[in-house]
């Protein structure tokens, strides 16, 4: 698949690379590899961009140990990618001006939980899922989920969310503090443990989401929540996208605290009964998830009951059976890999535009007539109570028109959500493949983002050709 | 009272000055007032700071208005500081270079309110009180409660939070967009309407809590929430802080979603008494409020009283009665006022520490003795849910003696939340009163934050000699 205009090319100095390249060897053994496979899955994503590999890849161990691979690069002038799962959508991790891939993962410590303050501190490279299970008698969770088990650093890096957003919050709203590596090598602390703090520029936030163009995220202070002491759950089919997407708008205004609220359209159930082996009508239908006491979360799938009635939805059948629940996520969270049954073989390209929620049945019934129209398979998923949903085009790879037609699609598609007062992306990142559509989305303030990327990365070492359009 | 030393001197040029006074008085006729009583005024604010007036008032009335001021100053030279209502503790609107004071309280106008999406739009001189009287027959309000009836973009500048933040988060989690002018007189968007986004760096974050410092808000897009269907609130009293900071721990431990969780302590409770008529206990008190269905508020009442019950409290009086709440907590927002009953002529000194709750019982209990040891008179209100307390310390201006053994209370204070992992400032701000102890509290951070502040104000003329230490 070419998208080769999407790939900015950086440039490249071979003689500091190869000197670069030879200090790291000798310092980090057999912990710098430089070894084509190793280099190949390091440019690797889940991306439909081109593999751009690194010249090699460095296993850091230590916050301090980056930090000298990172001051060795400022001083030599190459190109850092910082890495964590590789689990990113939009190239990320492609190293177009080769350079040094700093890979995070062995930074996989839980270093304090502190249960009475809901927070804890984790090294970069540990994992949702790691975390969870790490927390799992501690009556604590991590809530954020994007379908990958991704790294709490990349998580914050590309500003991730998922199904308990709606609830829960970002990435954004959960990192209370970071341990960052600057451009210049030099190791910085932001944020700190208190919940709220007033005391200067919220730096947390400027790294949270700058996808490692900034600076390495090597350690985080997150938040946690108590495990809700009740869950309950279920589905509700919709005659139409329309009548699903107002129970949604109607959910939230009356302030229903849904810690789930996801759509899939009828082609998206289809693909989850086949590979999920459920029993779902093929129409779409809202998965939802309820947290709070007994009574609480009773309440709660009453009052969603009664809005869905009233938007014309079928019926909705919810549980708090643990077993039955667990069968209905998981078969959410395998939608990306269900898809491919309806067309086996073929590539998925994923979609991850955000509106706001009054303009959400609009865009998304546009979106699946232009699907139609250009002959284009593809299903939807949404974390409709944030306006953001999922387009995956299942793509003939083999096919250039059908590339083609996939490409203007999505451009289309993006277009579509920015002019509806919304974004290109709500979760992804920007990455490589969506530094097309930024000069659109922020208009002038590009120029702000510019200023600051060039004072706290002058070399432009940090991950480049990533997030910033040129000028 | 004299604090010179925390008043960052800024250099002057009497000629810019003079000629950019005299154009924008050209210009903006009698909305360019240079008389002593309004330039007093604009540098005046609830804070202990000496007064420092700006050479000019301009009253401006569009974004674009604005921006020519701010144009106007960039091109000489001439620092411009932003003023909404003069409601700020720490000195933010004083003008220690003199330059144009840009009151922005004309730019009142709620430009949108999209019910579905539970936003709005408006202009940064609209105040918190003015846009939820608006907002009454909508079924919607804005949570965010500083002590005063600030403009909502004083608001974000400082990262205002208040008694509601323990469920609705700070101006952080609130604002959606910003209408920026930058330092050169650009005038950019930043975020969007979406919930949620990944597209580049977090730029309303990065102005939310700047202060001015970065360049000037002139537009909001804020989130809404649904009036709660039933609110109940009461009153609880405990034997001592330990106590009842051990209460709140656990209410947020075990998820209780409590909507304001407020601690007065003895001596704020015995002036509540005097000053708003009521008659309670006269001893450490947890103010409290739900808010949810008529079954949830009762069942969080019920849950909170049997933690009270286990962490020593006396009997949990709530009421969903409106007449009952309100009163309560009129008298909680008249908590600064009512303090000076207890000496009547003090100036109020109020601090604005925050530490992770696990250390909040040690923290104000350090603090009460540290008061006792210094014969210092202060009450103690705390936003505790988030940690988060202020100590209004009653000082009698004409004794040196008091003045400098309550500044040097204060700063044991600030350094005592710093090495409790906390902040000097909850919510607050910086302005001239904190910049002393960022050093400790930020480390190396603070290089970073210099250097995106001398690259997006080069000049150094926004709001010049706040938020950021010399280096």
């Amino acid at each position: 698949m070419s998208l080769a205009a999407m790939q900015v090319s950086v440039s490249r100095n071979e003689d500091a690379v190869a000197a670069v390249v030879d200090i790291l060897s000798s310092k980090f053994g057999d912990r710098c590899s430089t070894s084509g496979a190793v280099r190949q899955q390091h440019g690797h994503t889940t991306t439909w961009l081109p593999n751009q590999a690194p010249d090699a890849v460095v296993f850091a161990e230590s916050t301090e140990e980056a930090a000298e691979v990172v001051r060795l690069c400022h001083e030599y002038g190459v190109p850092v990618i910082p890495f964590g799962t590789g689990s990113s959508l939009e190239g990320h991790v492609n190293a177009p001006g080769g350079g040094i891939s700093l890979d995070l993962s062995r930074m996989n410590q839980i270093l304090e939980v502190h249960a009475e303050d809901l927070d804890c501190r984790v090294q970069a490279g540990v994992t949702r899922k790691q975390l969870n299970a790490f927390l799992r008698d501690t009556g604590l969770f991590f809530p954020i989920d994007p379908g990958a088990d991704a790294s709490l650093g990349g998580m914050a890096a590309t500003r991730a969310s998922g199904t308990n957003a709606v609830r829960y919050g970002t990435m954004k709203d959960v990192v209370l503090g970071l341990t960052v590596i600057t451009a210049r090598g030099e190791i910085i602390k932001t944020g700190g443990r208190a919940k709220k703090s007033s005391a200067g520029y919220d730096l947390t936030r400027l790294f949270v989401g700058s996808e490692g163009t900034l600076g390495v995220i090597t350690e985080l202070t997150l938040r946690l929540f108590g495990q809700p002491e009740a869950i309950s759950g279920g589905v509700c089919p919709f005659p139409d996208i329309e009548s699903a997407c107002n129970a949604v708008i109607m959910t939230i205004q009356c302030g229903l605290p849904v810690a789930r609220i996801e759509l899939l359209d009828e082609l998206q159930v289809k693909a989850c009964n086949a590979y999920s082996k459920l029993s779902l009508e093929e129409t779409p239908t809202l998965f939802l998830e309820f947290h709070g006491t007994e009574a609480g979360v009773k309440e709660q799938a009453e009052l969603f009951e009664a809005i869905a009635q009233d938007c014309g939805g079928g019926t909705f059948q919810w549980t708090a059976q643990a077993e039955e629940r667990t069968q209905l996520w998981t078969a959410r969270h395998d939608a990306y890999w269900s898809s491919f049954v309806l067309r086996p073989g073929a590539k998925g390209v994923s979609t991850d535009t955000c509106v706001p929620i009054s303009r959400l049945a609009e865009c998304v019934m546009e979106t699946k007539q232009d699907l139609l129209d250009n002959n284009l398979l593809g299903t939807i998923v949404g974390h409709v109570g944030d306006g953001n949903f999922h387009v995956l085009v299942l793509v003939d790879e083999n096919n250039p028109d059908e590339i083609a037609a996939t490409e203007a699609f999505v451009e289309r598609l993006n277009w579509r959500a920015i002019d509806m007062g919304g974004t290109c992306t709500g979760e992804h990142g920007v990455g490589q493949g969506k530094m097309k559509y930024l000069k659109r989305e922020h208009g002038p303030a590009l120029d702000t983002m510019r200023a600051i990327k060039a004072a706290l990365d002058p070399k432009n070492i940090m991950n480049p050709g990533k997030v910033l359009p040129p000028a």
